[in-house]
Parts: C-alpha cells; sequence; structure tokens
C-alpha cells in the first residue's frame, strides 16, 4: 500500500470529503508540547513557533508520518488579544512550519483560529471579527490551503468566526469545544451545527474538551440537526485524547485533575482505533485529535481505516498492526499478546488502587 | 538561579557525585519514540539514530531542556547480535547525537550497554564479553564521559559487563532491571549490589522494569546490602514512569497491559516529585528515569531538587511551579488548583470506570 | 421521644400521608431471607412463611424495631400460578405474621400482589385479574389495613392490579420496577403515574430494580408527570439497597452480578440517610426499601427524617447517631470517626483492587 | 446426602477433628446483629441474649441450618469488666441458646472468652486470670462441649486464656486476631501457635480482623512454625466476611470504613467457597467466620466441602450449587449465569466509581 497523492497538486480538502475519502487531521500541540517543554499551561500560547521551531516541526513532522492530512498551523490563542506584538510574527511562522512539513507528505495546511478572549468581556462583534480579521490576513498571503474556526464554546461567537473566514474564499471548517448539552447558552449541538452551515462552513463538528465517546455523541446529534434541517455538510470530529465520562457541560477543564494530572485518563491506542471507527461508521470523514492526542494515537486512525484509504501511514514501518511485533517474544505470554482479540478486550489497570474511576467536576 | 556549569571543562561524573551534587539523568526512549513513531515494539532497537536523527536529537534537547545532566547514548539493544552489520553505525552515530546535544547544556555523555540476547541461550562469558568489548570501543573512540551498564536481569551478566567497561579507565555505573526480589536467580538486590561493586562498579542501582515506589525499595535493599558488606558506592535510579504495585518479580513486561496498554499508569509529575524527594532523602544522588519518563518527569526531579541544586532546568520557564501558572485564570475554581496542596493531595480517576486498579501478571 | 401511637385505634395510611407524616415502608425479604437460608433464588417464592414462620416473623420484628410503619404481607410472587395449591395458605399465613408483628408497635399491615408470570406469556385481562383477586380476597378476609400493588414492568399489568384492589374499598397503592426510561414499553414514568392514578391508586411510586439515586430520579419525573397531567396523589420509593448507577432500562438483574454478587454495591447507611433525605426533599413521603435493604438501612431512614417525624426508632438505642456511639473507643482514630462530617465524607473502598466500578449489563 | 450425627450422643470436637473430619464453625454475631438492631457499635457486647433472645436464637438457627458444627456462645466481651454485674445472667443465657439450637441438629456447645479490656491498662496476670475464671465457671456450670478462647491480640494474654481454660478438663481452641506481622508485641504468628500449644490448646489459629486471603497467610505461618518446633495441633480460621488486602497490624479496625462503611468489603460466596478450599488444602480442618460472615457465608463453606463431608448443610435446600437455581430464568442471560465458571470468574462491580478500590489504615 502507498499513500495515494501523486506529484502533481494535492486535492483539496473539500475535493478529498466529496470523493468520500477519509481524511486524517492531525493531534494535541498545547498539551503535547507542555509535557516537551514548549508551552506553559494556563497561557496556552503558541510563541515555540518562534522561540523553538524545531520542537514544532518535529511534532507536525511526527504528526505526518503517522498519517494526517492536514498540518494545522499552530496559532491556537494567537490573536492580538493575547500575544500582542508578537501575534503576526507568530502567525507567520506557523505557517511556514505547517507547509514546510505538509510539502513533505499528502497533507494541506489550514489555517487555524479558536475563541478570543475578549468575547468573554465585551460581545463586541466589530471588535472580536476585526481579531480574527488579522490572523485570516496572515493565512491569505501565507496561502493556506483551507480555514479552521475551533474551539469555540459560543455559537454566537463561531458563526462571528465564520463569517469573517468564509470572506477569503477558501473553504472554512467550523468545529465547536461543546458536549452533549450543547453551548455554554444552551444552544443544542443540532442547532450550533445548523447555524455554522448556514454561516458558510462547509465542514462542521467538534473538537477538544470530551473524551472519544462523549465527542461522538455530540456527532450524532449535530448530523440529526442538520438533517432535520435538510442541510448537507461534511462532519469532523477532533476529540480529546483523555477518557471523559464524568464531565459536566464544561468538559475536561473542571475535572479536578486538569490539566496536570490527566494521565490515567490518556486512550490506549486500542481506545482510539475504536473511535476512528465509530467516528466512520456514523458518516464522519475527517476524523483527528485534539489535546492528549499523540502521534501514536493519529497513527492509530490511520491503521484502523487503512482498508478504507488504501494504504498505511509512514509511521507505521514501526508498528506491527494489533500488537503483531510481540510475536517474536521470547516469553510465551508475552507472544501471546500479539493478537486483536487480545487488545481489544484488554481492560486496562491503573495501577492507582487508591485512586477512584471517576470524579465530580468542580462545575 | 542559574546552572552551576560554567564555560570551562565541565566535571566529571564522579566529581559531582562525590561532591554531593545531585546528577539529573535523563528519561525514556524506546517507549517514547515508540509513541512518536520511530521505534518499533517488540524489537525496541535505536536504529532511529540513523534513519530519524532529528527525532532523536529533539528528545535529546527536551531532557537537556528539563534539567538532565546525562546524555545517555541512544544504543539500546545496539549489541551486534540484536543489530547485526548495522550495529557500529548505530553506535557512532548515538554517541555524536548525545555529544552534539550535551554541548548546548551542562551535561555529560554515558556510553550504554544491557544485557545481550546471546546470554540468555549461552552463557558464555568470552562471546558475551565480546559484544561489549564491541560497544566499548566505540565509545572509547567517541571519547564519552562515562559508561552504564544498564537493564541487566541477571547479576553474573552485569558483572561481566562491569568488567569489560571497568578496562576503560572510564567511570562505570551499573543498573539492574529488578525488583525487591532480586535477580532471576534469586540474587538479592543488597547481594546484586555487592557484587556490581566489588566488580568495579562506582555507581551501582536499578533502572526499569518497577514504578517508582517499587524502585526505591529495591534501592533501600542495595543500599543495606552494601552497608552490611562495609562497601561504599554512590546510588543511581532510574525509575519506569509507571505505576507498577502489582509487578511479580519480572516487572511490568509480565504486566497484562504490556507494552500496549500502560498508559492509565503513567506517573503525574507529581508524582515524581515524591520520587525525587524519596530518592533524595534515601541517600541517592543520581536520579533519573527509563521507559515512560517522559521530559516533564525529568523537569519534575529537576524542580522537585532545585533547593538542593540551587537553580532550575530552562524548561521550567515553561512551567510554574506545583500548578502556579494556574492563578490567572477565568475560571475560580480553576485558580483554585494553583497551589501546592491541591497537587499533593490530588488523587486522579481513571475515567475508566470498567476498568480495575490492579491487574494480575501473567508470569 | 416517643412513637406517635397511642393505645387506641391507629391512623391509616392515607390518615398519614394527608396529615403530612412520613411513613417509612419496609425493606428486603427475599433476598434478605436468601441470605439467612429460608428463600431460593431464581424461585423466589414465600414459602417460609408457612415452613419458616420464626425466621419471617423475627424479620418483620427487625423493620418494626428499626422504624417500619408498614409491615407488607410476605406474598411476593404468591400467585396462584407461580405457587400452586399452596398459594391460600402461604397468603393467610403472611397476613397472620404480619398482623401479629404489626400488633406490637405503631403499624400498618399491607397486603402485597406483584406482576403474574401469566402476562408475560397471555396478556389475558381476565385471567390476569382473577389471580390478583384470588389473593385479595385472603387479604380482605384477613383485615389488612390498605393493598400494595408493586414491582410491575408494564404499565398495564398494574393498571389492572389498581382496577382489582380498588374493589375493595381499601386505599391503594402501585409502585412500579421502572427506572427514568419507563416501562417495558415505553410508557414514561410521568405517564405511568399518571395511568395509575386514574386508575384509583392513592399513592404512587416505584420499588426495586433501580439504586437509590436512580430511583428518586424515576420518582422526580413521575412527580412531575403528575403535575403537567393536574393530578394529585402520595409519592412512594422503595429503592434497592444496591448502588446501580450502571443499570440499563432492566435494572439490576441485567448486571453480571446479580444475584449472587451483588455484595459491593450495598448501601451503607450513611447512602440511605441521604437518600431518606433526598426523597423528603423531593416530596415523598412514604419511603422504604426493597431489595437489599436491611434493618438496618430502614433505621437509616427513620434516624435521618426524626427531627420531622418527632422520634427515633426502637433500635436506635443499639445505634449511636451518625457514629457516635464510637467516641469511647480507646484508639484515638477511630474515636475522631464519632462524627457526621467524617461518615457523611468517607468515599468507602472496596477492597477488590482487581475488580471494576462499574458493569456493563448483559440486555 | 444426610448430616452424620445420629440420634445418640455427639462426637466430641477433637474426636472429631483427630478422624479428620471438617468442623465448620458458625459466624458472625456483633456485625451482624449490629445490622439488624440488637447490638451497639463501639460497646459490642452481648446483651441481647437476655433483652432479644429471640434474635440470638435465630442467629445460631441459621447458622446451624447453614451447616455449622459449633455453637458457640454469644459471650463475646462478656467478661465482668465490660458487663458488671450484668455478667453472669449474660453468660447464662448465651449457654442456654446455644444449647438450645444445637440441640436440633450435629453441633456442639463452645464457651468463648476473649481479650480483656483490662489487660490494655494492667497486665496483672491474677485479674486477668480472675476474669476469665468467671466465665469459665459459667461455662463449667452449663456443661459446655469444649471452649474458645479467640480474639486476642496479645500471645500473653492468649497463654493466660489458655492457662485457665484447660483446667477445666475440656478440650481449648485458641484463636488470635493477628495477621502475618504477628501480635501487638511482634510475637511472629509461628511463634504464638507454639507458645499457644504448649500452654495446653489443642486447636489454634485465628479469627477476625484481617479478610480470608490475609487470615490463611496468617494461617499458613502457623502451620510453618508449628512444623519447625515439632508440635501438633488442629488448625482452625475464622476470617472476617470482608475482604482487606489494605489492612496494617491492626487489621479492619484501623481502616477508616470501620465499622460503619464495610459493605463494599463483604465477599461474595464464591469468595468464600474459595477460602474453604484454600483452608482445607492448608490443612486447616475447623473452619468457620468472624465479623461479616453472615450465614450463606457459612452455608458457602458446607457446599464447597460437601464433597468430603458427604453431605450438604440444610440451609441447601434453598441454594443450587454454583448459581443453579437460576437455570429456568425467563431471560436467557440469566439463565447464562447458572453454571459455576461464570460466578467463579465474576469480577463484581462496586457500583461505587467515585470510590477507590483500597484505603490507607488509619495506623
Amino acid at each position: 500500500m502507498a499513500p495515494a497523492g501523486g506529484p502533481g497538486e494535492k486535492k483539496g480538502i473539500l475535493e478529498r470529503l466529496e470523493s468520500g475519502e477519509v481524511v486524517v487531521g492531525d493531534g494535541s500541540f498545547l498539551i503535547t508540547l507542555e509535557k516537551r517543554g514548549y508551552v506553559k499551561a494556563g497561557l496556552w500560547t503558541p510563541e515555540a513557533v518562534v522561540d523553538h521551531p524545531d520542537a514544532v516541526r518535529q511534532l507536525h513532522t511526527e504528526f505526518l508520518r503517522a498519517g494526517s492530512n492536514v498540518m494545522q498551523t499552530f496559532t491556537f490563542s494567537a490573536s492580538e488579544d493575547n500575544m500582542e506584538s508578537k501575534w503576526e510574527a507568530v502567525n507567520e511562522a506557523a505557517c511556514d512550519l505547517a507547509r514546510e512539513v505538509a510539502g513533505k507528505g499528502d497533507a494541506l495546511v489550514a489555517g487555524g483560529i479558536c475563541q478570543t478572549s475578549l468575547y468573554r468581556h465585551h460581545k463586541d462583534e466589530v471588535r472580536v471579527k476585526k481579531l480574527f480579521q488579522l490572523q485570516l490576513e496572515v493565512f491569505i498571503k501565507k496561502n493556506v490551503d483551507f480555514l479552521i474556526a475551533e474551539y469555540f464554546e459560543h455559537a454566537e461567537e463561531a458563526i462571528w468566526a465564520v463569517e469573517v473566514l468564509k470572506e477569503s474564499g477558501k473553504p472554512v471548517a467550523a468545529t465547536m469545544c461543546i458536549g452533549p448539552d450543547g453551548d455554554m447558552r444552551g444552544v443544542t449541538p443540532g442547532e450550533c451545527a445548523v447555524k455554522l452551515v448556514k454561516a458558510g462552513a462547509a465542514i462542521v463538528g467538534v473538537n477538544c474538551r470530551f473524551g472519544p465517546s462523549t465527542s461522538l455523541k455530540t456527532m450524532r446529534l449535530m448530523k440529526e440537526g442538520l438533517r432535520a434541517a435538510g442541510l448537507k455538510a461534511h462532519l469532523m470530529v477532533q476529540s480529546l485524547g483523555f477518557h471523559t465520562p464524568d464531565c459536566g457541560k464544561g468538559g475536561f477543564v473542571d475535572l479536578p485533575e486538569y490539566p496536570f494530572g490527566l494521565e490515567p485518563r490518556v486512550a490506549t491506542r486500542w481506545d482510539i482505533q475504536k473511535y476512528a471507527r465509530e467516528a466512520y461508521n456514523l458518516g464522519v470523514r475527517y476524523i483527528g485529535g485534539c489535546c492528549g492526542f499523540e502521534p501514536y494515537h493519529i497513527r492509530a486512525i490511520a491503521e484502523e481505516l487503512a482498508p478504507e484509504r488504501g494504504f498505511l501511514p509512514p509511521a507505521s514501518d514501526k508498528h506491527g498492526s494489533w500488537g503483531s511485533s510481540l510475536n517474536m517474544h521470547t516469553k510465551p505470554w508475552i507472544r501471546a499478546r500479539a493478537r486483536r482479540e487480545y487488545w481489544e478486550n484488554l481492560l486496562p489497570a491503573s495501577g492507582r488502587p487508591f485512586c477512584p474511576s471517576l470524579s465530580q467536576p468542580d462545575a
């Protein structure tokens, strides 16, 4: 099996989705680079693209090898209200890094914006849109392939973002950081999806704040909302790499473990294969991850959907499907783990007998 | 606070330990690079130093930034019996990468060897020692600063390794991958420590296969063994980054979760601060990690022992001590997490209510 | 404090509820007597009233001492279709035992019927009602104080039961064994409540199959259904003594632990005090238990609601409120448990580190 | 199968054990009657034998039906220092109740004494022995079949008890409430066993404070101690009915859940069958239970060892072996539970996802 893309020009995001292809998104930047020492928790800003470009390039490269078809610019929170004078240099450098790595494989570059700090305090449409506009200008100058408005907890602000982005003429994806209970003002997932599509998004879905199974519940509600409204759009999911069945409406930030005690919740690769399959069965064709989604999680998506896509990602050279690389182990009980049934049915222990399974969210 | 090292020549490993300094080791290469897509589980060989040097360089850099004083050559299993003709190029490239990154901070280069596949089948001292000798020749040519014989489950083979390495005249550290029950033939930790020191190791301890608290139990037994024998040596611990209270004698490889379902066992940074403090209180002065030990875990050691060392590592620029970077969060209940008591007492949930806390080892 | 009742005639069930009194129900007979050796699991029939009357009398006595105001005749499944020729003797003996014990305190006798085996196979109203009629005749002859139709999973059959019972002129309570998802044909809890009241039940609610918190969710839905329909009725809840947050629509019988591995789910007395308080706050005034509800659980209801009722039950002579009887213990850390905050906040461990927290129901 | 005993005189305890018979002990009185409303936690005194004899008789009867061969007098803590002037009436009534029920089956009466409050404060051999002597006089007057000195945490006091009891000429059993770490002064289980046998006990072992698997570890150490000393004695175990792998030296009283939150730790009947089998395999022939051991747990011992004993207990009329009574259930997935493999392998969930598996003991 070999990647579909050839030497010529790459297919665009909508062309791919409209032809029924699976698009594998990328994974976690903030949380992953926090653990690698390049992002400060609490601030969650991407100055590393300027200060430590090798670290960012390496992470892009790992996602590309894992099978990602999209290199999102590492511009989360990189709007002027969060980064002051540095914002422009950061957005430019992020575009360059994403483009550089995308050029080494079958990946597109997506310029990404997210909710603003400003909106929380001043629901001033003109000022908020101005912030989006500034980032968009960089993305246009750098000629990204498409645009993603992500991590919005209010449908209203997400709509404003879509309205700005669509002016560029580039395809726009929009994902909210909501769960099945909807946005912070009670707009249901179905209504959010409808509003975003009506505002101009070609691709809608959720990213962040909820784990795989909860995110898919939200996607189901979005899908139903669109169908009920007679609208069509491509579906996109970028779940957390953490299990969060105990989340309330606010998602994982309200869990007592956020952000420095989430380790026991990290999904296994097998959990992610299940997530990829269920997303696919639900009709979602843009499948990636958000916080906590490491390169091997992305590879798990690519491996699960290899039959549909027709090829394995480069990093599968270093991974035997379903544990098959254990089949030469000297210990017979470890060799016995080299099979699908074993890993599919494993219920992994936490090694923490004094800890509970679930937490009460703080809010 | 600033690193102690100056522009001149670096202090050697024994000089540091003899003056009472804390030496912070590095962390996980195999498991970490497996998740990043560069190492194949089951084989666990380091061909990435040749095939993907950027990925290896990046990981070294992260450990350096996190506070490591030692860059171990990524030569695990890189003996001739495992890697055939590639072995020499791999050992050489690994030395070069370690040296390159070590040169950017206050770190030494340690050439590392580990137990051989050969020993399992043929306990032939001459042939096994020959394998060690070959790797040693590369380390001498590349002029590493000191040597580590690590991951030995049999005291006998570890002794052979020490005997070979000490011929170089360089300081030798030796760590076994055993728990409190001792080596595979029942040699107790205390006896192992005594034998290794008598064979010529200046630094002894354990690495891998057991989690933080179990590894420290083993260290306590080693320390007692040395004291009872009237011997002196520096102590070194490089624990797993996984909690494994349920391990049997064979350690984590016998747990049903090994190697693809260990996620819920990953230690938090706070667990590692506790480990660093307990290791220090026990008299261990070379403190690092093994499989599962990510850069932020190494940083946790450096932060916990910053009062003793007199400085914080570079990566602490991106980390507020004890969660202090959360103190500006907009949600008051998240701000309330910006304090030591919070994280010290947190009992993190697994998010996996259908999974148990402990597993029965397979052997 | 002393019980309200005097030497004269007892207040009837409706008189009590209409005056705002709390009525404390009784608890588990089948499961409790199974553990004591007098009931066979699977059959769940009450032949013990004839074969081992002392055992049944003793359990009635324990509930009376614990504060129960109702002695339910132990006639569960004692219809002709389940017990053949023995049915009449069993119903008569059960009435006598309940009356004998009720006479020793402030308790009424309630004749109880439940869903039939016949209904499952033949939804024949005439035949099913005939079975109810037969039991009712015994209850009338023995002059029970009121009637309970309980453990119905189909609203239709429950309605038939109420229709039969109300012909007696005695007050009728009706409880279904459903959860928030409603009856087996999807009749919601609110609709069930409405139908039962319209059929003639003065008291409605749920018993069995779901734990305390789930049962109260169902009660809330029943209450809302009645309010929306403009109907008034007294509310009654008799929850399991087991925690079952993982139940599906079929309740605890579908959990893999049913019926011989439910031990880790047994509620503490403190869990039940919380249940009693929440039921009270919801407006429920007939509060008791079903399977797994031991005498000390009933006492917990009576103790929690002692301020409202004005007295403690007899068995509180053997129970210090909120652990106060520990205040003379010789070990100071055990004395420290003699306070409300301690027990209210305790998160009791299972002592079973190889077991999960939740199960997947079998159906 | 039918009980061995005939109409004539019963075989004595030593006669049984010497002929290789399994003797099934009885179970929990204090904790069980606390839940039934007749014993006050903290005091743990048996005034119920006088105040509520029906409740005590009923519990004896349940144990007899469950297969117990021994009715222990309910005289725990009934020494003069705990019960003042009531002590004599309590001991007499307890003997009468035990004898009355024992007469209805193949059971012996054992007079029981336990450690004194006096010993804790005044290690005055004469005064302590006087307390034992007083109870013994009642037991002799009532002609119990043998004597049990139980629940001793100090070997010294247990020896005094044995010395007093053996003067009667009746067989003496002695069980300590210790775990593998030995008595409160560090006397090992092996040493305790040796001392007790030398003092005159014909039967030695442990009761209370530790769960099944921990108690069997202690028994193994006692057995080894006796063998090493060249002594012979019959072995006896009466474990808690609670799982307590997290206990420290002081046993379950130091767990935070003691005594009002132990519910999640209650053993299933299958856990107890395993315990009975392991005890038997270890050579223990007197097998019963202590706190938390309900009648159905005793039945589980009798059922597990029915092949060796040749008969089932009376209460097995109400229990299908290994869940076989479920084989007629209407739901096929419940019928599927009617087999040994199902229950042997079940890992029962706690239904408490916010609670841990293990606790840190308070001391």
